[in-house]
């Protein structure tokens, strides 16, 4: 199915095609007449373009109809002087209040001349005055480069609209006099007045600005083209202008009604984002009284009411920062544990919490956090912080989890991290906090499961005086309880001793399943491969445990590979002697089997409750 | 531990604390002079407090000082205004732009004769020309009850301020009597302007305006007392002029550079409001030449900033709709099957996607939805959407939903929805849209499983001719492979029969473990209750498969409590049946046994498989 296909066959198409048949109709307003190329616009014509945050396109009308992008030119420019010169150079020259006036209006601040915004023409001026060639030939050269990123193709000026606007532009001049008359800007009025109206001239279609607008939308990223025109600090700044000032003396109905920061310009063209969701712009060149697109500013209305789309809608609230809150009780690691220590386990891990965090933390989640941590300070051993499912960190969040660090280490407790590397920057801002008060860095682990069973295992190490450093007997292991000495003696006949150093493959997934161990020292780790290329463990194994049995008896493939996590002591028995076994002695046999499922029971409990959890 | 002790051990309140210490020593500004009360305010007064949407209150300083709320109140007057006669009346007395102008401005629209927004005196004053007693004495009375829901505490008026104001308040007067001239304000004057100064003379606490200011980020609910105080559409309004018009001449700046809506008042006080998140509050009585608060100023500056709070902030990103989008390949329901079809669900799995929706599903999130279902519709035959994790979906996603229903209609595809009942609003909806239309209802289970259950059992029915309602002989059971058939003889000879019609409890989960099951036709669910108090199926299990035999040889408790989901026939072996039989005949036992073991392969397996999902 082609992009444009789906456009088609989508819901969102269909709004788009309603509005436009809805207003299509509409005549009122004006076409802009103070120069003959826009006096001449057909007054028909009509595109409406939405591109999400996606780089989903959907449009209907004329949307590849090209005019002149003439004052939603104004905040791009005002976004290139950001990063040309910094916020506080291009303060100096323009500050950023709504006028109330018109978007001609001659007025400037008393005393420092400045212009109100940059979002007025006189304010729009002086930004271009600070746009410096810098590797281009011209101004107007780094002006278009700068606008094709925003479009993702190469822009061009319309020449014919360039040479009416500077000849007619008689008002923009006299501003651009006395801003060089307040000394406002340096460079020659008629050089900087020329750039002005070349890049008011910009040639620009529907689809071209709502690509700029998702520009926005994205936090300075091109969706389509996915390059990075603008940094995030940029855009806030831009995206803050636009709602005060963008619709000029109407500025405030619309942040009211509307709701969307936005930029309209006098050839029909109007821009409205929504902040990391999508970009929308309109176009129709009948123009109301404050000079903005009259179809633009009625289909912009209707879609931020029916789609909810006002910045300050209540329905935008954030997601809970917190997407689990659990114990060890219901929440355990995949380290399969004996029975003695299980109970334990159960006895004390609700000592230890584990937190699955999730979204964006900013300052109010890490508040949460903090908050849902403090709440039974006093009774906890552990918290694990798990970031798998965190999409990213605030800065601010830093001191907020090492003040609660802080907390826990006062209250006795540890905090660790689970999955932390995927936020680099954050893991190290944390631990140089820590670093720089003295105080060992949290431990990190890859995974919430290896997270878990580091504070189980100080959790038994604490209540139990267990030696999981012993090899035991074939007679003490599970396999063979219930057994006589002479079955044992039996069974051992057919063990063949295993020594695995830490470390050692003990069985691929796709090997034979001819043979199962009886583990009688150390631990073993079932690992799979995932999607990700990465191994997953799926089970820890210790002496006591057998393995290998279930695929043995069944004949199946193994659920994953097996290591050595330390040095490792195994019995192995083959299948062709159990087979015989149960020829020459099926009694010690049936023991056998019932034990193996006591076994099998024990990991189907824990793969129960992690499920469940 | 108490509300205050963990506010004091949070990193938040060493946050506010640092404020307050780095700006207690500022003293620039000015205190109000107009009248003698505020005039001799003590200029090192100084609060900060914060209250999140979840009602937890941080505060530092003087934030149980009482002052005079002054403009403050205009806000609160303006939404009481809007829930009274509504938005179109309001507007007809007032409009909603920023005038550039001063706080006590004189200018009227030309025209109109209204002011030009509720922030300004002459806005407020008309605004409040608007509330009626209505049930109450006075318009004040109503007025006071209403900023006692805000703040969650009965509030009064300061009668010395108030009469201080209402002896020297000739200005307001003027402005007033410039708008009956008008014909904005229809009552008497100078009742008008009595019930304004009692507004104003309104008396607060720093935490009083916290409460506020919370409220407003609470969509309208007040997060101590959990009173809803605002509709929601209401909120969105007043935030809206507080964002354009809040703080005067200084709000384009304000906009710029704190990012957040917010009012000050003329005694020292400050609000603003994270919409979702937080609501803030500084008294400091010293003034800038705007009239807000110098410290107020700054300390929401450097909130802001810090704290990235700005509302145009690129790091407040939603996040995705989609938690998870996995197909019955991976994500299996808990209805074990049999081995063919199993194979079966593996091969043609692939056709039934399962899209895990989350968080608030607005437009562009129903539109994301939309494309990951398009994308590759022609190779689907179930989409099933589960609403588990949906916190809240827009009225506006309804014909999004139902075209994307209809659009698998068309490519002869079934849209399924699992857990919908939370949101029945809009489950209602898209019934009634399909119904209009003349399309059969989206079919909805009660959860994930069940949905993914059907599915399957559609899947399974198109591609076998198996019969699941015939009764299978205990020698085609799977627990009796490779035994002879003297060996089944005997293992039947201690079998009893038992019918269970569909709905009977087999066994509890608390029950005796002493016998086991041979299914020999229908389905068995095992559930478990969840701590929510409903019933959690964890397996189902079928003909040819057994149950219980894990608690049987383990003596372990079951995993759940058995329910016959038809009509189902079983065999059931008693434990002492099984000694027995070891003893008699124990090569028979141990074919049992290792069968035993195949049929619990099985369900390891299928857990692992959904655990890895």
């Amino acid at each position: 199915m082609t992009e444009s296909d789906q456009a088609s066959a989508s819901p969102v198409q269909a709004l788009l095609d309603g509005l436009h048949q809805r207003h299509a109709s509409d005549f009122s307003g004006e076409v802009a007449s103070y120069i003959p190329e826009l006096a001449d616009a057909d007054p028909s014509l009509f595109g409406i373009c939405l591109v999400t945050a996606g780089g989903v396109t959907y449009e209907t009308g004329d949307t590849r109809h090209r005019f002149t992008i003439q004052s939603i030119s104004k905040p791009l420019t005002f976004a290139l002087a950001l990063e040309a010169i910094g916020e506080e150079g291009v303060r100096q020259h323009v500050d950023v209040e709504p006028s109330g006036d018109a978007f001609n209006s001659i007025t400037l601040q008393p005393g420092s001349g400045r212009p109100p915004n940059p979002m007025v023409n006189a304010g729009a001026i002086a930004t271009t005055s600070l746009i410096k060639p810098l590797g281009f030939e011209k101004p107007i050269d780094r002006i278009l480069n700068e606008y094709s990123a925003f479009a993702g193709r190469d822009l061009d000026v319309d020449q014919d609209v360039f040479i009416s606007e500077n000849r007619t532009g008689h008002r923009n001049r006299a501003i651009a006099y006395l801003m060089k008359n307040a000394g406002v800007i340096d460079d020659e009025v008629e050089d900087i007045v020329e750039t002005y109206f070349q890049q008011c001239s910009t040639l620009v279609d529907c689809h071209d600005l709502a690509v700029m607008a998702a520009t926005l939308a994205s936090t300075g990223v091109n969706p389509v083209s996915h390059q990075r025109v603008l940094r995030e600090d940029t855009v806030q700044s831009v995206l803050s202008v636009m709602a005060s000032c963008g619709m000029y003396d109407a500025a405030g109905d619309w942040l009211y009604s509307v709701g969307l920061p936005a930029k309209s310009g006098a050839a029909g063209g109007l821009i409205a984002v929504l902040p990391g969701q999508l970009g929308l712009a309109i176009f129709s060149p009948l123009l109301d009284e404050h000079g903005n697109s009259v179809r633009g500013v009625k289909v912009c209305e209707e879609l931020s009411k029916e789609l909810h789309l006002h910045v300050m809608s209540p329905a935008r609230r954030p997601p809970p920062p917190i997407r689990s809150n659990q114990t060890v009780v219901q929440c355990r690691s995949r380290h399969l544990r004996q029975e003695a220590e299980q109970h334990l386990l159960t006895e004390h891990g609700s000592k230890t919490r584990v937190i699955e965090l999730q979204g964006e933390i900013l300052f109010a989640a890490g508040e949460l956090i903090t908050i849902a941590v403090l709440k039974d300070i006093e009774e906890l051993e552990h918290v694990v912080l798990d970031f798998t499912a965190v999409r990213d960190i605030d800065p601010i969040v830093v001191p907020i989890i090492s003040h609660l660090a802080d907390a826990l280490d006062d209250a006795g407790a540890t905090m660790v991290f689970a999955d932390v590397d995927r936020h680099p920057a954050f893991a190290e801002a944390v631990e140089k906090t820590r670093q720089e008060a003295g105080l060992p860095a949290v431990r990190q682990f890859p995974d919430l499961d290896l997270a878990i069973e580091w504070c189980e295992d100080r959790l038994i190490k604490q209540w139990s005086d267990s030696d999981h450093d012993r090899e035991i007997a074939i007679l003490d292991h599970a396999a063979t309880v219930g057994m006589d000495p002479g079955e044992v003696e039996e069974l051992s006949s057919r063990l063949e001793r295993r020594e695995y150093p830490a470390g050692t493959r003990i069985y691929e997934q796709a090997g034979d399943v001819d043979e199962m161990l009886l583990v009688v020292k150390g631990d073993v780790n079932i690992f799979t491969v995932g999607e990700d290329g990465h191994r997953h463990r799926i089970a820890t194994f210790s002496e006591g445990m057998t393995l290998g049995e279930v695929a043995m008896l069944s004949g199946r493939t193994r659920l994953g590979f097996a290591e050595a996590a330390g040095d490792v002591v195994a019995w192995a028995l083959a299948e062709k002697d159990l087979t015989d076994l149960k020829q020459r002695n099926p009694a010690m046999v049936c023991t056998l089997l019932e034990n193996l499922v006591k076994l099998i029971a024990h990991r189907i409990g824990n793969l129960s409750r992690n499920l469940a959890a």
